[in-house]
């Protein structure tokens, strides 16, 4: 007995049985689906790309703590994506010319990060990334909050079970310079200590806010940020806020974009959080993320934001972008959690498929030719090349959740027919070769009637 | 202006640009629908595995030369995977007490090779994958061939465009053994210099084989199976054949094959062809290439073949499986060659969507509203926000393909109603809310009736 190597995955990885990828594909086809309805077109780019464009825009973290890196030549730094947005600014940067705007794109990407695998994350994901690029206006916004929404709700979610919180980078700009004086070089800072807020619990955020500022105006301006309900009950909080907040784009923005999604119908999904920025480096304006309202999902089922300058990282063109990322196993723990993945859809479903079950090997041959019979008129089949007898045979189709099976012998092989078994009722008779079909959707249309399914 | 990153893909690597992907994911659907008909269920493995799973059973060239490797942590060498079958004999190990046999599975893999890129190979290639396993009969060779006949007759491919070219090992084993009294541990390297034969020319290759073998009776064994049209003129080229050819295993497994294959029908697309033994160290059986038979692609299409003791990396049970891996790149390069990828699968086709267009800001709402209540009946539809004149929404709508068009202005809004043009007939008429689907549906079917499409 040589040494056996393991049958486990690498850890935070996972190996996909046709009972889970079923459900993966679902969960995934239904997403398509709504792809389709709002005219979004699929893209897909590579697996490796140079750590220099995580490293310019996405966020240091990502790049030097949660990458796998690939390195095949002296000096070159390949990373194993941690997620699709730089890839897609670089194949929109190379086409702009020839792309109608707005682009409405989406893509699947597989994509790594070496986290520690826990909940909600492996090392391996697919996620789903939804971008229009080259619509400025906050339209763009309400239509990726309306498919973030659809998406939940064509699972059956509601505005009980999930919220959208949004804010917008250049709201927080607005406070942090007009309410907190916050010198501009110190924003990135900001965006940093509120991204981290979720992740604490609220005496360690508050040392980690004193110990970053130092700077009694911004620690309270940054725990009202955080304790805010709404836009309202933030701005009470402030006593003197001067014309030029009013004025800003940040405030301006929220404002309208409240309107929107109110107009739009959508204000059940939706609030305004102050303290959502996000942890990408490259937002710029809307950010949101999606969240359980319930205790048993924590973290963000999903998020994302508008980036204006992403493309500056590959040419000198202004396009602007918004669109969100959203992890495929997130998402279908929420689903999970308020059981709205059926049961059935990880079952292979053998409703629809003939099995061919032949006496002996002798007749092999003609079950084969039966087989092509079937299949070319689009139906699926199963052949069994174990030739058991007739009785383990009937009981591996029943076993399947088969409807119908083909029974050949030598006698039927020589008289061009074969025999049909209605499983469900337990009726069988012999039908002729070219009446196969036919008998075969009578079946069919018998079981519909009475079944309903 | 700052130092802009590359553009580019990394060598080897390619962008799927929208227009792309329509064309991979009809193929991939394409593949998928068969693999319905034959009761294939899909499943998907990590893209990091330990290299020892590839080192012990792929080929040494794969490993040492041709991967791209992870180092996480020291010692631990991880690689992106160079195909998929190690994975899929660890996942069937690890539960093969539960699986049902025969296990008929696929998959559609990314897979990673570091060659040079050349014409149909990419550093970076999606591969489909067909495997059965348990079913040790050579029925199975049979259903692996008719899939990989039916893949390419799907397309509207034909017998004079392709060839399923098959030999197996065994038949090797026994012609090494029996004819040319090779001892036990060269065989490997018989495999070896068979598989290089495509690759170098006569002189080339006959001197190759001097240099391996040092032997004339082997030199001349190896340039008669390279040389020999079909299995009689092999054996003829043979002087005294002992009995113990004509009982082993692989003689026997050959002309059993060839009667399967000529009784299913499809021998037109088959030849025994004793130079195919692939690449790869794991297979132990029939092995086949399927070449185009005309000039432009001289590599093989794709390619596969029994393996039985692969899974023995992972656990003691014997499991025998049969499949093959095509690389989707080398697949619709066949395809174009022969002209059977239609144009219109690059496009998006717009004929089943309803473009928007809005007056003027103020209806934007009602836009949005009326884009909801048809996306509800499953029709897509797109919203133009940018509010430029109706002549330039027209146009952009006309540009894309768009067959209906909705109007609206402050008017239609206030009462509710909507303009619905014809953009095929130029016709336009004033309809009510409640009537937007009825009429949308009588368009569709105007068309239909006068298109045929």
């Amino acid at each position: 007995m040589s040494k056996k190597f393991s049958k486990e995955p690498l850890r935070g990885f996972k190996d996909f049985y046709p009972v889970n990828l079923r459900k993966i594909n679902w969960i995934i086809e239904t997403i398509r689906d709504i792809a389709e309805l709002y005219c979004y077109e699929e893209y897909e780019g590579p697996l490796l790309e140079p750590i220099e464009i995580y490293a310019a825009k996405s966020s240091e973290e990502l790049v030097n703590e949660q990458s796998f890196f690939v390195e095949k030549k002296p000096g070159e730094r390949l990373i194993l994506r941690p997620e699709i947005t730089p890839t897609l600014a670089r194949m929109v940067a190379k086409r702009s010319q020839e792309l109608k705007k707005p682009i409405r794109w989406f893509s699947i990407p597989t994509c790594y990060r070496y986290e520690r695998p826990q909940k909600g994350r492996r090392r391996e994901f697919k996620q789903v990334n939804f971008d229009i690029l080259g619509e400025d206006s906050l339209y763009a916004e309400l239509e990726i909050f309306k498919i973030s929404i659809e998406i939940l709700t064509s699972f059956g979610a509601t505005a009980k079970q999930f919220q959208v919180y949004y804010n917008s980078r250049r709201f927080i700009d607005a406070i942090s310079k007009y309410l907190l004086n916050i010198p501009e070089n110190k924003m990135p800072l900001i965006y940093k200590v509120l991204d981290k807020s979720d992740k604490m619990d609220e005496s360690e955020f508050e040392k980690y806010v004193i110990d970053s500022f130092q700077n009694e105006i911004v620690v309270q301006g940054i725990l009202k940020l955080k304790e805010a309900k709404n836009l309202e009950d933030l701005l009470k909080k402030f006593e003197k806020i001067p014309k030029e907040f009013y004025n800003s784009k940040g405030y301006n923005e929220i404002i309208q974009l409240g309107k929107l999604i109110k107009e739009a119908g959508i204000s059940d999904y939706c609030s305004f959080t102050p303290s959502i920025v996000r942890g990408l480096d490259y937002y710029t304006g809307v950010v949101y993320e999606v969240f359980d309202t319930g205790k048993e999902n924590i973290r963000a089922i999903f998020g994302g934001g508008r980036y204006d300058d992403l493309l500056s990282l590959f040419s000198d063109e202004l396009v602007s972008g918004i669109g969100f990322g959203m992890g495929v196993l997130m998402l279908s723990l929420f689903l999970k959690t308020y059981k709205l993945i059926p049961e059935i859809v990880s079952e292979k479903d053998y409703g629809d498929t003939i099995y061919i079950a032949s006496i002996n090997e002798e007749v092999a041959n003609y079950a084969i030719q039966i087989a092509d019979l079937i299949r070319e008129e689009e139906i699926p089949c199963i052949i069994d090349y174990r030739f058991k007898s007739l009785k383990s045979q009937l009981s591996k189709a029943s076993e399947l959740g088969i409807f119908i099976t083909l029974i050949l012998g030598p006698q039927e092989m020589e008289q061009n027919q074969v025999v049909i078994k209605n499983m469900i009722s337990n009726e069988q008779k012999t039908v002729e070769y070219e009446d196969i079909i036919d008998e075969i959707y009578k079946i069919f249309d018998e079981l519909e009637d009475s079944y309903d399914f």
